[in-house]
């Protein structure tokens, strides 16, 4: 029995800007990620957030990012660990805060834009921010790159760990995504990246850029819900695992 | 056998800015009203807040405030009720995660400045910031303004109320502080000062600013640390109660 | 010879996060208020704006706001005068930056939300930000609601002083608009609406909401670009304003 | 005739937080690099350093830094050149608003903290911070550090260009800073970083960490206010360069 989870991040506007379509993605996923007022969000965003979420019946999860508004939490930071540390304990408190109080429970936790790219590449800045989860609830999920840095420390310290993929990124042959700026980055054909996604959870492997076959997990399935195409990429994938045989549901019945 | 509380404001420091000789008031002190990155402090500076006070082995409550860090949280700002909850939910939870990973467990919540002086004065925001309270944890204490809203809404909602009462302030007949900008604001003799404490916690009256006998429960006095003669003056007070046969002691072991 | 000019703000954009279809109100008015980093915008955003309207050829003035990214400069402060005017210099200056750089000059002010809505009301605050707009540049022209002190201020000051006037608002006997939870606030006829702008400019007068006819200066008229109905309308008044043969031009050319 | 500028940071306050000691390091120094509200400072911090320097007779600069309060500028961000040039024309601008007031004229521009350190390495950001300047006021000296990209992309572009020295630091081979994290970062024996000085100026040669001596230029000499012995040694330095017969002076007499 195959079984995936489907993540997206969800809660991003602030204050008067709206960013996505929460509403539309909701029904589609099986764990939001759920931003937490440094990168995107506000305490107002927060508590409407959790309301759909709970209304819906979907696995919530902190999505904490850098201090950086203004750049949406997508360009990298020079913080030290326990910076790092003390910014994604902030981060989970304040949206456990209102998972109490919609009478939900965290599962995960998923690092945003560069926090997560350079957790991914960063053993030193991922066991930062695993202490964090660590000491607030050590039965958080950390939801992590397939393969990089973030994954191997939750792994060392004992955590528990679900690891992520993307159907519309190509991968190098040690498992990390191909840099965006070089050719094979992104899987720009629709049937290729859903039958990509299809073999990543059954076989557990993934033609890397190179043409090698690698080994990958693929314990949830990373999808995007801003615009049109998006969604209906979202709907596609849903329709081809389920063919598949493959049970949609969330991380924590699956690690 | 008289006793009473001792609470001060604290971690209010920012990134590379320093306020307050927290380590020197610490040792005087029964409670601490620990800020939440809103009005002052930042993530590292609530964990290195939070790791004095356990080592210290103080009791902690939050201090929210407005978003207002220019301002430090001393300007009105109209928000609406839903947005006072949200503020209150995102930094009691934001502080809970430092009590976590420090052992500690939060035991009352002040309000700060503009939002503290406020919800005195409005009893919709303040039960605005007890529903928060509430839907947080129902055992948390509100330390408010003796003779406030914030009082009123507090009890109103079944919740543990604290009140507090100042050494060097001028009370009015309905129990209010006289106005900043009215004569008898300020009580600047430190012996009178002292005597009135003394008499608010022993007898529960003090002598309003019309020169009329009222009545006033004294749980807490909110002392300051910000100053060498400030804190000789925590040194009296103490001095004082203990000479009265007043016990300094936690809210939580009088509310 | 009728003349009116339309403003409209512009450049609320921030970061990631798009507000308005700057794009398509620009072609439409002749006066645009733009964001200045407070209540809206970032430098970015800014830059772009100031490069559309100097593409555009419309004139620009300074749209100065509280800082209050998180409630959109639309909640009341209680800044001190001393802050308003640091405020409103610091806003004046880092958008000359941009229209310096782009080959424009900075029409006008015109405070935003709340800082409009409370200096229309307070002659102190209104003086302070005039006095940042005279040592700044004392031939900028202040732009204010009819009626309120802002306008009152700026005349006293020797300012140029631009009034606008709303379509869709009611006005008191005195001139100042309907409080917004009182009947007879919103204009939502729009053939009402569009006849009273052509009054306003050709006869200077307007129907208070208490029936009695006032009179009024209306050398702008303040126009909204959010959305397909209120583009709509726009359109709709620039039609009737040509017809009843009012030109429609800058307010540098009118006051 | 040897002539040096002696330069520091000014205007770091923020809000209620009170940084360095700037009435008592402004007797001493000819020109200061004034924050502008993005790494620190706010409009009213902006608007008293600006009243202090004009009382003064002082020149100040334009001190731009990363939208990053809670760490004070000086941590790395992966900003785009576009966003890097949009930063500092809104800082520059912010800043010459309360230079007006003031009546005075910015003199030079010198990036704060990881923006300092990032453009002395990266010739492109330092295009961008240029830019900024030409398009703003092509007048203004860029202050950079001696030997770094800065000062090239300066130079390329045909800005008045100043080149600043550290009294305290070691320097490598090709002119620049060594690393703090390797041995000969600093100079710490006071006699032996003043003889440095006397000699970069009178001399314009600096014995490398290597042995080898270097040229260099030093057009002037970067100070600090922070500290009882930091206001020591920059009286130590005046003194010891009058003693030289290097007259010091400001930067726009120099370049």
């Amino acid at each position: 029995m195959y079984r995936v989870d489907l993540n997206s991040d969800l809660g991003e506007s602030f204050g008067r800007y709206t960013i996505g379509s929460d509403d539309r993605i909701i029904p589609l996923i099986t764990s939001a990620n759920v931003a937490c007022g440094f990168h995107a969000s506000d305490p107002v965003v927060m508590d409407k957030t959790l309301a759909m979420a709970a209304e819906a019946g979907i696995r919530v999860g902190a999505h904490p990012g850098y201090p950086d508004l203004m750049g949406f939490g997508r360009r990298n930071m020079s913080v030290t660990p326990g910076e790092a540390k003390a910014y994604t304990l902030y981060q989970l408190g304040a949206l456990e805060a209102f998972a109490r109080a919609h009478g939900l429970k965290l599962q995960h936790v998923k690092p945003h834009g560069a926090l997560y790219n350079m957790a991914a590449k960063d053993y030193e800045l991922s066991r930062a921010i695993c202490s964090a989860v660590r000491e607030f609830d050590g039965s958080l999920i950390v939801l992590a790159l397939s393969g990089g840095e973030l994954a191997r420390a939750a792994q060392d310290m004992g955590l528990r760990t679900a690891l992520e993929v993307f159907a519309d990124r190509g991968y190098e042959e040690d498992g990390s995504l191909v840099d965006r700026r070089k050719e094979g980055a992104m899987v720009t054909d629709e049937e290729e990246a859903i039958s990509r996604v299809i073999r990543m959870v059954k076989e557990k492997k993934v033609r890397a850029v190179t043409g090698k076959d690698i080994p990958i997990r693929a314990d949830s399935v990373c999808v995007h819900g801003d615009g049109e195409k998006a969604l209906a990429f979202v709907e596609k994938i849903r329709r081809a695992l389920k063919e598949e045989g493959v049970e949609i549901c969330p991380l924590d019945e699956i690690v």
